[in-house]
């Protein structure tokens, strides 16, 4: 019996579960088994792994998380090893070629992000391996696809969020500020806070003034609205245009840290307006969850493409949501880098329309 | 000040509330005032609306149904009036247009369906009416746009029962039939089917043969899957390619009514199979509740773009999404009917590759 | 190693698994292994068993339904067998004995209802079986009592059924009818129509006039609220008293049958009020989906306690929630039958404080 | 017509609307009217106020916050007022009872906490107060009453945040620490940890070791698990018995502040374990959101009850629930201070059960 193998790497995002079971289901129907690797390309290289069958993937589709586990620090080319009783780093590509072979595994669908594809390229590269890739990031920022399964599903945890915070904003006349998720692109910010009605809203891709800002709230004060919401992308930088970083204080026993920029964002807005400001950051529960139907869909026609890729021998290849359909764009082709909110957009200047205030005006 | 009206006619779906208030916010942004009329097309005639300022419009975003109310019978060329105790049909369409000057609307905003559309139409040709149309149906079956708002938050309505039926299905090994919505296209059953993980999913646009579900369903049980998760929309036509019409028994005093689709499906695989099959109808549930933020933002973006094109006096436009971006399309060049599932389109093959049956072969 | 076992019976609800789980931990925190018979009873005869590990039920706590499965038709002592073709049915009530005590079990956990009990009781009195039950049932009509599980989640998703009509009834200033689990007592109706502020509210202990809840719909209409929302448990009679039976017509090839009281409720409201009416089924949803905090903390201190008094050797006991501790009742002394609703009980007396109407005034 | 006057103080929480629904429609029922103040007794000292008649109602049961809006500061007995452009705190307890009076209200419900009930006591004392107390705090640790409306609520979003963690734990063989409310109380941490499925939960009634959880911690790793979730509440303290203060670092221009417990006991875990370890803080989206049904129907008997007593002038009274029933407890025998968690206690018994580590073996 011919045999695929799958793995996901990179951090975690609801749906990835829903591609395994796709890609399983696919192989199971034209007669092939699938071999899943453990944690990444760490179980590629340490022969890790669990078989796929009809009784392992029943249940997988409303599941968060992965059922293989993943990882992303390892690269086969540049993998850890411990020899006399240190650690040192060995290139353990022909590892992976060599456990595929043995396993009788015709090809690897890779799950994950920019990351995942620069070690799938690198061993396609060295030791010729067949590999289909299938993009992945909860922060919608990749260039080589439309949308990324997982964004859904976080908006809608960050909305349900906003939502919530709405009501004690609201029964309290305070200003509530939410930083999520978005370290290089506030696609998840900008989605959310358009759908969760907020007031404000500050991304990486525009500065903003906290003048500007106090003006919006003060704004809404004077015309009776007496709360305001403020959404905030991890990544947006200060005022001066850097970015926070978080760190302990060195010569501290105490548990200190610098807070993060939305604690800077509450901080300037209550100093500016004298209004008390709240500070949530929602972190890592929009990763977690079941996936949303949008992103089970578009996670199972994900899995169904890559699937049939591989059983047609048709390697090297990267599946893409473009224009609503499914494509497969060549390895090589794909451009890598970050995906960013356009200033100019058709959501920015949506939300603009409707008097959501970016920071900058 | 200036002044836009709005209405919502047909049956009510999530999202209506978002459109009202992106299209108010759009408006007071730019110094307008905008009139909402009650029930549809029959607030415009009798006169009967609500001013939609920054107060009425707060906290309606997250909110499911009209706040304006809706109808799906009025149109005011062939309005019911009660003459000499008689209910008689007049055309009141001047009366709209003279409700409309007296209130110093510039223009109308009128979301709505097909049949909505087709009154708006006639308006503009009897009476000159400047309107702009917003395309609304939870059935996401019109041609004119890629995507209707209120469709997503049904399909997570109909996901989230068919995950719940899943659990039950599992533990009793039964066959648990869910029938949804979509008279003359199959879009939410097929959606729900793909992201709640369904074995069989029944469709209007494909004839289904019980032999072909039933052994479908004895296949997956001699694999040791000893239940079955089957979804019918309710448009879905007998084996025979008959229509199921709900009716009462005439000659009966009981309490007596046809059974639906879901119900002739549910016995006929309980006869062929052998195996207790369970009936569970979703019904108006998929019509309500908070819509999702995608529809929330669809909504908005849809809300913004009419908004601004009435601002600018151009009218006699209905704005639809297309492949990502909201674009005005001419209302007499709007394509009409219903845009069907395709038995061969992407997502019925996405649902074959993972071997869900369409009871087709 | 010591060994304990445990089954589920009659309808799955949810918390089953959360009670399985907590048997499982407690059992293995003490040392002690716990085997899990399949589909009730069933297995008990047929030795059909799985191992409950802390592998097994890793995962267990947040998921509806049983990984035991479920059967309510197996009793030992009167149990269909095979011979020479036929069914016949004979005591197997020693083979349940016999496989205990190969399996070196010490005594048996029973999840069920009413009816698990009593083939609990026969089977302790027959082959000197070593039990402990645990009270199941989505109804809350257990008289032994104060609470089951199942229960609360059963309410929550009814409930947002219910906030989703709402919004359909505002908008189109209908009757929504929604009908609910609950055959002989009214616990479910009665307390989602007080958390979801149902207008009028039917159930089997109170007995109705159709004249009287078109006189409180018709008021509401009078005083401006143009919708109304009622809630019937399934098991309410008709007006005359009697028991509404589903079933199919019996000189017709049609798929025909008799609406529930759900359908006869609308259908008489239509008639009164002259009002649009629409009718709901909730159906098998409710018994589904994850369980409620509530209820996975209740299902967890059953399963904690049952586990504790199995380890103890303290047989012949069922456990139960009463007035806010879980305590050990003797089986012999515990009440059956049914808990029905008190017509001046405190939660109808709160429901016609704020105005809902019963039809019986 | 005769009148009650109602105002909500103190943290929103959800059901405070349902209670004024409750008193409103039960006051309705009777033929009262009710006003409702503004911002807790700050409306009542500056006649702020709004007819709560069955428009205002309307809706009203399934929204979080409170519509009257609240204020946890303003004492009549204590109010600040601008005298000279400087302000100064004046005893204007007078004046609550003059605008009551003027307002022909003949008692007032108030709804809030610990505080709320003693400035109510001050009035009464003061100024003959007619009033009637609603307990209220999301903490669950009020003495007087068995549950507090907004406690499962909050204890829902909680599980629900721990559910979306523990997908992520798993996928990356985490810890993950979640820090939930509970300044002196440990409630929500218990409840939660036991719904949600937590290995280890630390609360302020009982003293922690950082090594006995790490050793829980890598035991579950030498079992297999390789993930562990952790719950802590806000008011836990250090392993030295400490309070954590967050603050600025005094002489410094970043934004520096001392992380909370939970930072605290995650970076304890990594140190002890090496195991990688991320920290959430949920914060105030546990005060918010549409109440659970438990909470409504809660909320509904405690605002039915405090309307019954009103009309029937029985003033001076608390509503509380003690073993399932609504009774009315004498203000001046109502027990004040923090009811917290006994560590002795049936839940915390239970989760030592099922091997839950509380930090103290």
């Amino acid at each position: 019996m011919s045999r695929l193998a799958i793995l996901s790497a990179g951090g975690d995002c609801p749906g990835i579960n829903a591609v395994i079971r796709a890609v399983a289901k696919t192989a199971d129907q034209r007669g092939w088994e699938v071999v899943g690797f453990r944690n990444g390309y760490r179980g590629a290289v340490e022969n890790d792994f669990l078989m796929l069958g009809p009784e392992e993937t029943a249940g997988l589709l409303p599941r968060g998380g992965t059922v293989l586990g993943t990882d992303n620090r390892y690269d086969p080319s540049d993998f850890p090893v411990e020899e006399d009783g240190r650690v040192v780093r060995r290139d353990l590509s022909q590892q992976v070629a060599d456990n595929l072979q043995r396993l009788d595994v015709q090809g690897l669908i890779a799950i994950g992000g920019d990351g995942t594809m620069a070690v799938t390229r690198k061993l396609i590269e060295k030791v010729g391996l067949k590999a289909i890739c299938v993009p992945k990031t909860i922060d919608n920022d990749l260039p080589s696809t439309d949308q990324t399964f997982g964004f859904d599903t976080a908006v809608r945890t960050a909305t349900d969020a906003l939502d919530k915070l709405h009501t004690t904003a609201e029964s309290h006349h305070r200003v509530m500020v939410l930083e999520l998720m978005g370290r290089y692109a506030g696609w998840i910010a900008l989605y959310t806070g358009l759908s969760g009605g907020a007031d404000v809203i500050l991304i990486p891709e525009i500065r903003w003034d906290p003048d500007v800002v106090a003006r919006k709230i003060l704004e809404r004060r004077a015309r009776g609205r007496l709360f305001s919401v403020v959404v905030v992308a991890e990544g947006t930088l200060t005022p001066e245009g850097e970015r926070v970083v978080q760190r302990r204080v060195p010569d501290s026993h105490e548990q200190i840290r610098l807070g993060g920029i939305g604690q800077l964002v509450g901080e300037l807005i209550e100093e500016k307006t004298g209004i008390e400001t709240r500070v949530t950051i929602l972190g890592h529960i929009q990763r977690g969850g079941s996936p949303s139907p949008y992103d089970r869909m578009l996670a199972t026609r994900l899995g169904v493409a890559a699937g049939e890729l591989a059983l047609e021998g048709r390697y090297g290849n990267l599946v893409a949501l473009r224009q609503g359909t499914i494509q497969a764009v060549p390895l090589d082709q794909v451009e890598t880098g970050i995906r960013t909110v356009r200033p100019d957009g058709p959501e920015v200047e949506a939300a603009r329309a409707i008097g959501i205030c970016f920071g900058d005006r």
